[in-house]
């Protein structure tokens, strides 16, 4: 995993590529490499639909091992939703396939000719890029089949659907998970927007004649590994919650704490959520011969996933997570979960968001275009994104654009991302998270509510800002480092309440590659992480009152608790006080 | 006109008024009192649309006395489609019935509650206002013709089409002529949306039993006065050219430059820029019984708009501007004016910005909606605004939030306002204004197509970066003294050339308010506004980086010079060097 693979989409006679090794950008890997591309190599004021933007696929440092959880794929980009950089990762096959090809990093530079679409293909011997109009406005399902009967079921795919192709702002790039299913995205920022851009339907991945990546210290790393998974399985969140309900497991956690941000962020708890729970979507899946339990990659312990299938057993689509089930449900005053699964497997075809899907589609119902509630018009009217109708597009363009052509002034964003499943008015430190965050509104970038809400890495009360701003920086940083490794976000849980998980994680590391890095080396990581993107945004244009939540959070009381955002904007501008 | 007017609509027993003194306003009129209002008391952060937007209202420190020329009103507010701070003037009557009824200023505050529609009414005997649902989406001819019917024909209305009702980002606020027509429009930045949220339809201005503004020195103002006339009657633009041939003389004079943006900025010249011409247009006015001469405001002696009729010489809109001629002509390849003033008409009526409508629906015709050239399809694409479709929400949203619907990456915007009819890459002078100007991309904000192209101030080339950083900031100060004088910007033709038309404009100010001030204090000023509105975008988080054309303007050549922007980022950060 020592060269970068780049493809120019634009050359004159068509893509080319070409190989190199790391170089400056030696020893780093998933967000931290995608960062560092990008931050290096984007002019910061390109239009990010342009042939000047950068798209980046980033394995972690442990993908392609023997590592558990080391299946993260980072994707980055100058984000044509936020305007500012973007690295958004997900599971799935394609970064252990990746790491297995011996890529770092692919980055596709340029951008095709208009209505040129193409399709790539990497393994062993090389690479091939092909256009082929039989692939345009394909959904993501139809697109992965036709895919397995020209190149097998031994592949992992990497693929927009018709909202990458429309380059619309909430598509997301696909990555197939263990059954070859379109279902693990690298959702946020409308990286799949920039995929299209460049003229890329999907990226087929072989790794057939490879092997796993052989550490330096094969007996040191085994037994680094043995005690990261041995932790792994000890933490009740990682070892019980997440393998038996899935992130799910929080709606009644989040709705008891009142911080469940129902009809579109009015009030803290939802009067349908146990029919949206975990506990009933486990039971439900289960008993129609579904699964509850399943991992999205080779060498997942966690297996926080699962299998949604209709009443007759016919898969629908994989487990819906925690934040899509808030973002198509309560979010939208709806409790079917029936519903809800049927707009995440479109989501996951057309190649959405769901998050920023969820929460469009409550501003339309805020704007009168539906009533609060109605599954069914939620599915129309997510249906319009994938036909590309005018209002389809509008929704597609995300929460911010919805809100402003509706004329809504009550709009959940922070730098145009729409605002995920904890309102920062019961959860004051995912406020914090939410503002300061490089990616805009990303619970993933400092998941405050571990210690906020679970008792995770000691506890802040959710509903006070104090301790929060100190709170929110050490879990961003920490983020930063964890989403270089190519580990699952998940791992936090235990490396938070454990120091020997920690400890197994950085030896795993140091057996890998040789090193000797202590936890004050990978902190400085991922400080160096955030400092290259807040230093991008900046030449970007982004200033402190981009650090900055709607003012309605600040107005509004939320309610049960009717607090509002309580963080003064001077506490805010000292997250990046490092 | 020493009060300013507060309108409260967001009382909890509905709207309230009061008047008070001008205090710390005390000297300032037009725009350097609406940005003056809106830099102090308007949280930079505050949604544009939300209870803490201001819309000010204010006539010039000459409008409503005799003065030629002073019947602009300047509209100020945070803007909903630049984000920063937002001063549109407009020709028409309100200037001068609102200065004559001995308001400096009426302030908009707080919010109606949702779906309840005012009407205000204002007459020496104080303010009304009614709620009246009759009025909800009337187009602004219809609004007019019952507010006649109600308060008969000695009035003058500000008033918001269909899309300001909709809060669109495009929506203008329309002024009556003296015929007693909306024909006058604070067009650029959705000064209507803000109007709209406020939640007020039209404001009816009455000066029954009120007279003209007495000078302080009567026999001094009135020899100015003639003086400064006779200055406008020689020079060859305000004297000749714009009485003649109206705004649309440009269309001529501009393509023959290479600097006119036909289809969507693709090529500087038209091939069927003589059928738009201002010469045809005259022409075709007067064979048809229409008028080419005619002005928008008592005391107009440029008199440089006219009546457009249809061929049986039935009214159809007020002569269309050049920039509308452009808009809706040449840049998405139309060459009817019939068309033309059919679109010019709609646009009136709905409530919309000629220049946003036009690029937008260039951009969607770019963006495969309909094909350059076809006048039908641009009709229906503007019909749909009206309607309040989605689609017709997406375009009257403005052309940043069109393009990215569509996913266009070539926009032709500055702080999200569309760019007017002349290209930046043959008028290099215009595309520092653009640029810089705190208005987003504007024209009126520093005309350097004066010096650029009609040797008006001096001559400077236009295809040449050198000079043009010095030529646009003494323009922006110059214009934004003027603006607070009430003072058609068209005056600056004859001051730019003529000292001594210049000296009786001061001369003017001084006799009216028994003064003593030159020319370097108003220039200074102009500084100051400047000062204000562009500290204001600061704290609103605006850059540098905003102060920037989008990049195409310096990548792809522009037919027939093929030369790109060629003023260097350095260059546009010394305009505000002052």
């Amino acid at each position: 995993m020592d060269r970068i693979l780049r493809i120019n989409m634009g050359g004159d006679k068509g893509p080319t590529y070409k190989t190199e090794p790391l170089g400056d950008y030696a020893g780093l890997g998933g967000r931290a490499l995608t960062s560092a591309i990008i931050s290096k190599e984007v002019p910061p004021l390109c239009h990010p639909l342009g042939e000047d933007n950068r798209l980046v696929f980033a394995p972690g440092m442990l993908s392609g091992t023997s590592a558990a959880m080391s299946g993260r794929l980072s994707v980055g980009c100058k984000s044509p939703l936020t305007g500012g950089i973007k690295e958004s990762n997900a599971g799935g096959q394609a970064a252990q396939v990746l790491a297995r090809l011996g890529y770092a990093a692919i980055v596709l530079e340029g951008k095709a000719k208009a209505d040129t679409l193409y399709g790539v293909v990497i393994n062993k011997e090389g690479v091939v890029m092909a256009p082929d109009d039989s692939l345009k406005m394909l959904g993501n399902y139809a697109l992965v089949d036709k895919l397995r009967d020209a190149y097998g079921d031994k592949i992992a795919c990497i693929s927009i659907g018709q909202a990458g192709e429309m380059k619309l702002s909430a598509a997301s790039v696909a990555i197939t998970d263990m059954e070859l299913r379109p279902t693990r995205h690298a959702g946020r920022g409308g990286v799949g927007a920039v995929m299209g851009a460049k003229g890329v339907k999907a990226i087929v991945l072989d790794d057939t004649g490879t092997g796993v990546r052989r550490p330096m210290h094969p007996e040191r790393f085994k037994a680094a590994n043995k005690a990261f998974v041995k932790g792994l399985r000890e933490h009740p969140v990682t070892g019980q919650g997440l393998p038996a309900y899935g992130t799910n497991v929080l709606t009644k956690v989040i709705n008891d704490a009142g911080g469940y941000p129902a009809y579109n962020f009015t009030r803290g708890r939802f009067e349908g959520s146990s029919r949206l729970s975990g506990e009933n979507q486990a039971e439900l899946e289960t008993g129609r011969g579904g699964n509850a339990t399943q991992g999205c990659h080779r060498g997942c312990v966690i297996r926080c996933s699962g299998t949604y299938v209709d009443r007759d057993g016919n898969y629908i689509t994989k487990q819906p997570e925690y934040e899509t089930v808030w973002a198509h449900g309560g979010n939208c005053g709806i409790d079917d979960l029936d519903a809800v699964a049927r707009l995440d497997r479109m989501d996951d075809d057309f190649g959405l968001d769901t998050i920023e899907m969820g929460v469009a589609i409550g501003l339309a119902m805020e704007a009168g275009l539906a009533e609060f509630g109605d599954a069914q018009a939620a599915v129309d009217l997510l249906g319009e994104v994938g036909r590309g109708t005018p209002l389809g597009r509008v929704l597609g363009s995300g929460a911010a654009v919805t809100g402003k052509v509706f004329g809504i002034d009550r709009i959940p964003v922070v730098k145009n991302q729409a605002i995920p499943a904890y309102d920062p008015r019961a959860v004051q430190g995912m406020g914090v998270t939410y503002a300061t965050s490089t990616m805009g509104a990303d619970h993933t970038a400092g998941y405050a509510v571990a210690t906020n809400i679970l008792n995770v890495g000691g506890a802040v009360d959710p509903l006070k800002p104090d301790g929060q701003v100190a709170l929110s920086r050490d879990l961003q940083v920490a983020t930063a480092a964890i989403d270089a490794t190519g580990m699952c976000l998940f791992i936090a849980f235990a490396i938070l309440d454990q120091e020997a998980t920690f400890q197994a994680l950085i030896d795993m590391i140091n057996a890998f590659y040789g090193l000797g890095l202590t936890a004050e080396d990978v902190t400085e990581l991922g400080r160096q992480v955030l400092r290259r993107e807040r230093e991008f945004n900046q030449r970007a244009g982004f200033t402190q009152t981009d650090d900055r939540l709607p003012e309605f959070f600040r107005k509004a009381p939320f309610p049960p608790h009717n607090g509002t955002f309580g963080v003064s904007d001077e506490a805010l501008d000292q997250v990046y006080n490092f």
